[in-house]
C-alpha cells in the first residue's frame, strides 16, 4: 500500500440506505471498513509491496489510485470498447460532467490492450470482452482497484445485449439472478483442483428501483427475470448456425420452451460471474441488458443496424437514470455544465464555427 | 451458399501426408469433401440463405469469401488486437509477402470491434481475446469461414503467453494436450441443458514437427507438455493476489506440485476450446506459449517489458519456420520479396528518403 490507510477493520456503519437489502450472507465487516470503503476478502493483498492490475495497466505503487479514482460511485461494463467510449461521452452529458478546457476523455487502460476504460467523474465506463473468463478477471482487478481507491460503497452494472425468450427484440432485461446452462444459481470454478460454487445473487432492492425509472412513455417494455449466462454462444445458446450441431429444430424449441418456463427471459455469456464475484466482494450490482433476437422466432437478427443500435442505448438510459437521479439525490449534479468548450450561446457558437471555416 | 459447390460429400483422399497422425476418430469424410476442403458437421449451414459471422463482420451472402479466403492455409490466433497486427507484419516480412503499391493491412473485422483479423496472403492473424467463450465464439465462425472459403486443410495455431510450471521464464512449450482445472482431458460445456464432452486432442505429428524447428543456437528451451486450462487467472490458477483467496501459500504449492506430477508444463486460458473445437472440425492445430513466470517461484511477473518483448517473439519465430518451410516446400515462398515499397537499393532507397524529407 502507498497511502497510509486510517480505516478500521472491525464493524459497519449500518446508516447507509442503499445497503439495506444487500443479499448478503457475508459478514458485512469482510467486505467494508468502517468508513464504507471496500475491503477485501484477500488479505495478501495488504501485505503486498505493491499490487500490479495487469490486464487494467494500473498498479498500486506506480500510480496514486486514490486520487485518480477516489471519487468513483459507478462502474458501467460492457462488451466491446466502442460501445463503452459511447456510454462514456453519452454519460458526460447526461450528468452534466465538465472536462477541463483543451482536454478530451483518455483510455486509461489503453496500454493493456485487453480492456478500455473511461472515467467520467464518479463514473467508469469498461469494456469487459467476451465471456465469463475475461470479464472474470476484470472484475478481480477492478474490485481490487475500488479497494485501492478507497472507494465506498460503489455500484457496479452491466450494459450489454442478449438474446429474449418469448420477449420482443428491443425489451429492456433487469436480471433477477443469474444461472448457468444447467439452470444452476450459482458460479462454479475449479480452484486448486476442487469445484468451488459462489451464488449468482444480484442486489433485489436494485432491481426495484431500477425497474421504477422505466417511463411509461418508453416505447417499449422494461421486464425482470432470470438470465441465463452459457459459456458459448452458438451450441451453448441452442443456435442451430455454429460449426458443429448435433441437435435439431424440435429439440431446441423444447428446450427453449422448458427454460421459459423456468422463468429464464433472456441469455446472455457474463451475468453468472458479474453476479457471482460482485455479490461475493459485497458490492450492490445489476445487469440490465436489451434482447436484440426472440430466440423463440429464431436464431439469426434481421433487425437493421440503425433499430439495434437504438436498442443498445435503451439499457444505457435506464442506468443514465438512476446515475442522475442519484447524484441528485446528493446535490453532486452538475447543474452548472454548460458543455466542453463552455457554450454561452449555441447560435454565436455557430457563427463562430463557421466563420472559422472560411479561414481554412 | 452464393458459390455453386461442386464438392462432393462422400469418399475422403488420403495422399495428402499432412492428415496421416490426425488424431481424430471421426471418420474424416465427416470434416472433409473429396478435394480437400472442409466440411461441417452442421448440415444446418448449407441449407441457409446466408450465414453471418457475426462477430468478424462477414457473412456468406455479404461477402465472396472464396474469393477474400480461398487461398488461406494457416490461421493463427493471439491474446490481443495488437499483438497480431505484429505477427501479420512479422510473417509478412519472414515468408516475403508483397503488398501492392500504396496499399497497407487492414483489420478485416474491425466493423465487429470484438475481434481483429490481418490476413497476409496465405496466413489469417486472429486476435482471440481472453478465455474460452471468447476464442470459442471465434473458432465457430473461422471454422464455418473455412467451409465457405473452400479451404482445403487449413492448419490453425494459438500463439500465446502462459504461466510456467517448473520452467524458466521465456521457455517456449508446445502443447502435447489441454486439461481442464480438474486435470480432465476434454472440454466440457452445457449444451441444451445437458453436459457434452469434447477430448481436447491436439496433432500429435505437428507438435514433433514444430519440436524439430528448434534449433539448437536458440538461447531458450522448447519443450513439450501438457497444458492446464483455466477459466480464471487469479484464484483458477491458484494465485493469491486476486480479489479474493480462500487458500495460503502451502496449499497453492502442493496444488502446483500436484499438476507438475501430472505433467502440466503450463497454464493459460484458452487451448481447452481450442483443441476441441479444433479436434472435433478435423482440424490440425496446435498451441505455442511462452512462459512468462515460473509459477513455482511467484505470482507476479518481474521481468521488464523489453525482456518480455523479446520473449513473446519466440512462438511467434517458431510458428514462422513452420509456414516458410510449408511455402517453400510447396514452392509458394516468394523468392522474389523486395520489401513493400520495393527497394533495389537500400543505401539509395535511405538517400532518397533522407533528400525528400529535406524538402517537407
Amino acid at each position: 500500500m502507498n497511502h497510509e490507510d486510517t480505516r478500521g477493520t472491525n464493524g459497519h456503519q449500518n446508516d447507509d440506505k442503499e445497503k439495506e437489502t444487500m443479499t448478503d450472507e457475508n459478514n458485512p465487516s469482510q467486505t467494508r471498513y468502517e468508513d464504507g470503503t471496500v475491503r477485501l476478502k484477500n488479505a495478501n493483498i495488504e501485505l503486498m509491496d505493491q499490487d500490479i492490475l495487469y490486464h487494467l495497466a494500473l498498479g498500486s505503487g506506480s500510480h496514486d489510485l486514490v486520487e485518480m479514482f477516489g471519487d468513483v460511485k459507478f462502474v458501467c461494463m460492457g462488451g466491446t470498447p466502442k460501445r463503452m467510449e459511447q456510454f462514456a461521452y453519452y454519460i458526460m452529458g447526461e450528468i452534466g460532467h465538465k472536462l477541463p478546457t483543451g482536454t478530451q476523455l483518455q483510455d486509461i487502460s489503453q496500454y493493456s490492450y485487453r480492456y478500455s476504460m473511461y472515467k467520467v467523474g464518479p463514473v467508469l465506463s469498461i469494456s469487459h470482452g467476451m465471456g465469463i473468463p475475461s470479464i472474470g478477471i476484470l472484475l478481480h482487478e477492478v474490485i481490487k482497484l475500488m479497494f485501492h481507491a478507497k472507494v465506498k460503497d460503489p455500484v457496479f452494472f452491466r450494459i450489454g445485449t442478449s438474446g429474449g425468450i418469448g420477449l420482443e427484440g428491443g425489451t429492456v432485461v433487469i436480471s433477477e439472478q443469474a444461472v448457468d446452462g444447467l439452470l444452476r444459481p450459482y458460479f462454479e470454478l475449479p480452484v486448486l483442483g476442487k469445484l468451488v460454487q459462489r451464488p449468482a445473487l444480484l442486489d433485489k432492492k436494485l432491481v426495484r428501483e431500477l425497474k421504477a425509472l422505466h417511463h411509461p412513455e418508453d416505447p417499449y417494455d422494461t421486464v425482470t427475470g432470470k438470465t441465463l449466462c452459457t459459456t458459448d454462444f452458438y451450441e451453448g445458446q441452442g443456435r442451430l448456425d455454429g460449426a458443429f450441431c448435433d441437435f435439431n429444430e424440435n429439440e431446441k424449441m423444447a428446450y427453449l420452451e422448458q427454460i421459459q418456463k423456468a422463468n429464464v427471459v433472456n441469455m446472455e455469456m457474463e451475468s453468472l460471474a458479474f453476479a457471482a464475484l460482485t455479490h461475493n466482494a459485497g458490492i450492490r450490482s445489476s445487469v440490465i441488458c436489451v434482447t436484440i433476437v426472440d430466440r423463440l422466432k429464431g436464431d439469426q437478427i434481421h433487425s437493421p443496424k440503425e433499430v439495434l443500435d437504438e436498442w443498445q442505448e435503451r439499457p444505457q438510459k435506464l442506468v443514465s437514470r438512476y446515475i442522475k437521479k442519484f447524484l441528485q439525490t446528493k446535490g453532486r449534479f452538475m447543474d452548472s455544465y454548460c458543455g466542453s468548450p463552455c457554450v454561452k450561446s449555441p447560435r454565436r457558437f455557430k457563427l463562430v464555427q463557421q466563420e472559422s471555416e472560411n479561414y481554412d
